[in-house]
C-alpha cells in the first residue's frame, strides 16, 4: 500500500530542483487546490420536473394559504406591492407578484469582509462554508461535558475562524449566555465577532429597538456611516417567519430597520419537517420556498434590490421523538434540494449543513458533518451555514470541532472542485513515457510534481501515517492535536482587533464585556 | 430545538391507534426506507464531453501502448480475439475489438447469496455497499493498537456482516495472517467467510494451482457442482493488472480457471494516482478504464458473456510521501468518476470507497468514510467495495467500525434514495389543514405518521439525545456501544454455519483452522 519516496535524481534534476524550490513557496490564492467560491452543482437531488412542481406548490400555498402575523408596517409594504390582506388577517400573494419579485430581485450580491480578501460573491453555484447557529452550550472535549457558553467563547470562535482557510465566514454560532441583558448581548455579540475576525459576520437581534445602537457601533468600527454603507461587513440573520406560514412580527420589524441601515438580510425560514413543516422532504421544501418567497417580496417591497439571501433552512425531526436531527441523511437531502431551488430561481441562497447530532467530536460527528457538507457543496449552495463546530443538533458548539471542520470542509471543497478533464490530465504522452522504456511509475514525472500542490489537498490535522509510523510517534490523538492547535491560535493576539482609538470609542459608547 | 411529543388524541384516534400498531410491526423489505440496489446517479462528477474524452484516451492507450506480461494462454485468447502482439511483447487492442467487446459483454449480472434474499442485481445505477480489502491488521479499539489479524477475525467480520442490513456483501476484508501456508489460507478464507454469512462473498487466490481445491470446497458447500454453477455465491477478486499497463501473469491464470469453474470475476485495476497511475484524477481514470477494458476483452475471449465486474479501482497517493490516502477527497472523486464511466459503458462496475486513513474509528474516520461512500452512492456505483471497517489506508480492519459503518451507510443510502416529489409529498391540503384553523404543526398529522417509518432512517448506534438526556444516561460512548453490539452479535451462533454433514465433509477434505 505504501510506496517508496520519489526517486532522487534524473538527468534533468537541475530544473527539477528549481521547480521543487518553487513548490516550497506558498501558492498564489488562485492556484490553491481549494478556495472560497468554487462552483458546485454537479449533484442534482431534484429533477427539472420536480423543481417545477415544488415551485407551483409554493405559489399555490402563497396564493391560497398566505402568511399570518405581519406587523402593521409589513402589511403596508406588502399590500402596497400587491399582496392581499384577507379577513382572517393573512396576507396572500398572487403568483404575478411573486414572478415580478423574482424578475427584479438582486441576483448577485457580495458579502463583504472587513478585509476585502474575504469578500464573497454569491451567484450561480459558488460555494462558501461558514459557521452559524445559536448554541447555548460550549462542548468541553476534555471533560466530555456541556457548559453554558460565554461571550469569550464566541470571541474565541471568531479568532479561530479568522485563521482557518476553509471557514469562509462567521455567522454567530453561540449565544453569549453570560450577558443577561439582551441589548448588551446583541451589541457584545457584534463586538466579539468583529474583534475576532475580518471575515464577513452574521448576527441576530433580539428586538427591533436594539438595531440603531448596532449601527452606531458598526459605523465606529467601519470609520463612518459612509464607509459602512460602502462595504457592509455584517449581515442580519433574520428568522422572519415562524413556520408554518406565519410572519415573526418582531423579526420583521428588525428586518425593516436593518434594510434601512444598509445591512444585507438572510431570510431564514427554519421549519422542522414533521413538526413545523410537512414530514415529506419535498413538502418541507415547498413550505420553506413559499415562506422565503414571501420574505423576498417583503424585502423588495421595502427597498427594491436590497441584498437578501434566500435562506430556505428546513430541519429534520426524528419522528420517534419529535426532536431535531441535524445530522441525518434526510437533513442532507433537504439542504441539497433547497440549494437546487436557489439555482432554479437564480437567487443567492443559503441553508444549513454540517450539523452533528453527536455530542462530542467522535466518529458519528465526522460522518454527520461530512454527509451534509459535501452534498451541500456538490449541490452548489452559495452559503453553507452551520458547517463547522455544531453538535447536539445545534445545542452545543465545539472549538476543537471547528478546527477539525477546517480539514473536513477542505476535503468537501476538493470534491466540489471536481475532476478536470483537460488535455494534460488525459495526456497519452505521460502514460507512454512511463510504460514504454520509462521508469514504470509516475512518482518523479513532471506531471506528478506539477500537480502535487495544485491538485491535492493536504489536511492540517487528519492523520495519514502508516500504523508503524503512527506507533513510533506515540499514536497521535486527533482531539489532542485539535486542542493543541486551538491553544496555539488563541495564544497569539487577534489579527482582527480594532485599533486603539476605535476600541476606546466603542468602549466609551457601549458596555463591552470582553477585557481589553 | 426539541419539540414536544405528538398530541395524544383526536376524534379519529381509534383508526390512528390501529395505524400506530401497524407501524410497530417490521416493515416489508420493499417498504423499508433504504435497501440494497437503490438507484443512484444524481451526482455526475464528469460531463458527457469529459467521459467521451476519457474513453477516447483509453482507446488510444490500448491501441498505442497496450499491456505487457500476459501469460501464454492469455496471449492465445487475446490474439485469437483480435489483439496484436508486438515485438516488445505487449498486446495492443484495436478500437474495433474494444467496441465489439462492449457490444457483447454481459450488462446485467446477478451476484448470488447463499440465501437468495441476499442476491444482488448489478445494472444501471443500482447501488450496493460491502467490505473488501486485504488488511493485515485488526484494530483493537480498546488498546488503541494494531495487531496481526487471524482467520477468526475474518470469520467474526463475516458473522457481523451477516446481521447488518446495510452491508450487502462480504468481500474478504482481511488476510488470515495466522495461516502461513498460502493454499490453506486461501481455502480457510472461503470457509471462514461462507460459514459466517449467507451474503455474497468475494475472495482472492494466491496461485492458480489453489483454484481447483476451492471449487471442490464450494461444491461441497453448495451441495454439488450443478447447484454451485446455478447460483455461484462466491466471486473472484482478481488483480489482473499490475498498473501501469501490465497484466499480472499469475492472476490472469487464476482468472482463466475461475471462469472455467463458473465464478464471476471482479476485474480489479488498483493503480495509485501519482505512483502507479497518472497524478491527475482524470488521467488515473483513463488508465484504469484502459486496463479494465483490456480485462473485459480477456474475460469475453475466454468465455463470451461471462459475468465480470468492471473494477476500475484507482487509489490516491499523498504526493508528499508517496503513501496511499484512501480517505481523501481526491479518492472520493476518483471513485465517483469511475462510477460514471461504468454507466457510460452500461457495464456492471465496482470501485473502492469508505476507506479511512485514520487509525481508529474517530472523527476523521467518520468524515473520510462518509465522504467517499455517499459520493459513490450518489454516483450510482453498483458495488461500493471497502465501504466499512477499513482503516489506515487499507492496512487495518476494525470490527467496531464495521458495525458503525452500518449506520453510516444507512445514512448514505437514504441520500441515494433521494427526494420523491410525489403529489402527497407536495400536498397543499396538508399545509392548508395545518395552517388554516388547524393545530399549527404537523406532529400528529396522518401524513407525518405515514411517513415516519417509510421515509426516515433511524440509526442503531448513532446518538440523537439532547445534552440533558445524554448527561442523564451517563454520556453513552459511541465506541463502547459498538463493542457491546459486537459482543452481542458474536455471542450468538452463526446463522450461516454449514449443516453438520457438510461441515464434516469439508473438514475431512481440508485442513480447517476454525474450531468446530
Amino acid at each position: 500500500m505504501t510506496t517508496q519516496a520519489p526517486p532522487a535524481s534524473s538527468g534533468r534534476s537541475g530544473g527539477r530542483a528549481a521547480r521543487r524550490a518553487a513548490r516550497a513557496a506558498p501558492l498564489a490564492a488562485h492556484l490553491r487546490p481549494v478556495r472560497p467560491g468554487l462552483q458546485g452543482g454537479q449533484y442534482q437531488a431534484l429533477t427539472q420536473a420536480g423543481m417545477e412542481r415544488i415551485h407551483t406548490a409554493a405559489l399555490d400555498a402563497l396564493e391560497q394559504i398566505g402568511l399570518a402575523d405581519a406587523p402593521e408596517s409589513g402589511i403596508a409594504h406588502l399590500t402596497g406591492a400587491g399582496a392581499i390582506l384577507g379577513d382572517d388577517g393573512r396576507l396572500r400573494f398572487p403568483p404575478a407578484l411573486i414572478e415580478d419579485t423574482l424578475a427584479s430581485a438582486n441576483r448577485e450580491i457580495t458579502l463583504f469582509g472587513r478585509d476585502p480578501r474575504h469578500d464573497m460573491t454569491l451567484s450561480g453555484n459558488r460555494v462558501h462554508f461558514g459557521t452559524a447557529g445559536a448554541a447555548v452550550h460550549l462542548v468541553d472535549v476534555l471533560r466530555r461535558d456541556y457548559r453554558e457558553c460565554t461571550v469569550q467563547d464566541l470571541h474565541d470562535a471568531a479568532r479561530i475562524t479568522d485563521v482557518l482557510d476553509n471557514i469562509h465566514f462567521l455567522q454567530r454560532p453561540m449565544v453569549a449566555r453570560d450577558i443577561p441583558d439582551n441589548r448588551e448581548m446583541d451589541l457584545n455579540t457584534i463586538y466579539a465577532c468583529c474583534a475576532g475576525t475580518t471575515k464577513h459576520v452574521g448576527t441576530s437581534f433580539t428586538e427591533p429597538a436594539f438595531v440603531p445602537d448596532a449601527f452606531r457601533m458598526l459605523h465606529l468600527i467601519a470609520g463612518g456611516e459612509d464607509k459602512w454603507r460602502e462595504r457592509p461587513f455584517v449581515s442580519n440573520t433574520n428568522c422572519f417567519v415562524v413556520p408554518p406560514m406565519k410572519f415573526a412580527t418582531e423579526s420583521c420589524q428588525v428586518m425593516e430597520r436593518c434594510i434601512e441601515g444598509g445591512m444585507p438580510i438572510l431570510l431564514l425560514s427554519a421549519g422542522q419537517a414533521g413538526a413545523t413543516a410537512p414530514a415529506p422532504i419535498a413538502g418541507a421544501i415547498v413550505q420553506a420556498i413559499a415562506e422565503c418567497l414571501a420574505g423576498l417580496v417583503y424585502v423588495n417591497a421595502v427597498k427594491p434590490g436590497h441584498p437578501a439571501i434566500f435562506g430556505t433552512w428546513p430541519f429534520v425531526s426524528d419522528l420517534r421523538t419529535g426532536a431535531m436531527s441535524g445530522g441525518s441523511g434526510e437533513q442532507a437531502l433537504l439542504t441539497a434540494g433547497c440549494a437546487q431551488m436557489h439555482a432554479f430561481y437564480g437567487l443567492p441562497g443559503g441553508a444549513a449543513a454540517g450539523i452533528a447530532d453527536a455530542k462530542l467530536p467522535d466518529m458519528q460527528a465526522g460522518w454527520e458533518q461530512m454527509c451534509s457538507n459535501v452534498m451541500a457543496g456538490l449541490s452548489g449552495l452559495n452559503m453553507v451555514y452551520e458547517a463547522a463546530g455544531m453538535h447536539a443538533s445545534l445545542l452545543g458548539f465545539c472549538l476543537e470541532s471547528l478546527i477539525l471542520g477546517d480539514d473536513l470542509i477542505g476535503q468537501a471543497l476538493r470534491c466540489v472542485r471536481g475532476i478536470e478533464v483537460d488535455e494534460d490530465a488525459v495526456s497519452l504522452e505521460t502514460i507512454r513515457a512511463t510504460c514504454l522504456g520509462g521508469p514504470g511509475h509516475y512518482l518523479g514525472s513532471d506531471q506528478t510534481l506539477n500537480r502535487m500542490q495544485t491538485d491535492y489537498v493536504y489536511p492540517a490535522l487528519a492523520d495519514r501515517l502508516s500504523p508503524k509510523e503512527w506507533n513510533e510517534r506515540g499514536k497521535p490523538d486527533l482531539i489532542a492535536n485539535a486542542i493543541a492547535r486551538k491553544e496555539a491560535i488563541l495564544a497569539k493576539p487577534s489579527a482582527a482587533r480594532f485599533d486603539t482609538d476605535t476600541d476606546a470609542a466603542i468602549r466609551q459608547a457601549f458596555q463591552i464585556h470582553l477585557p481589553r
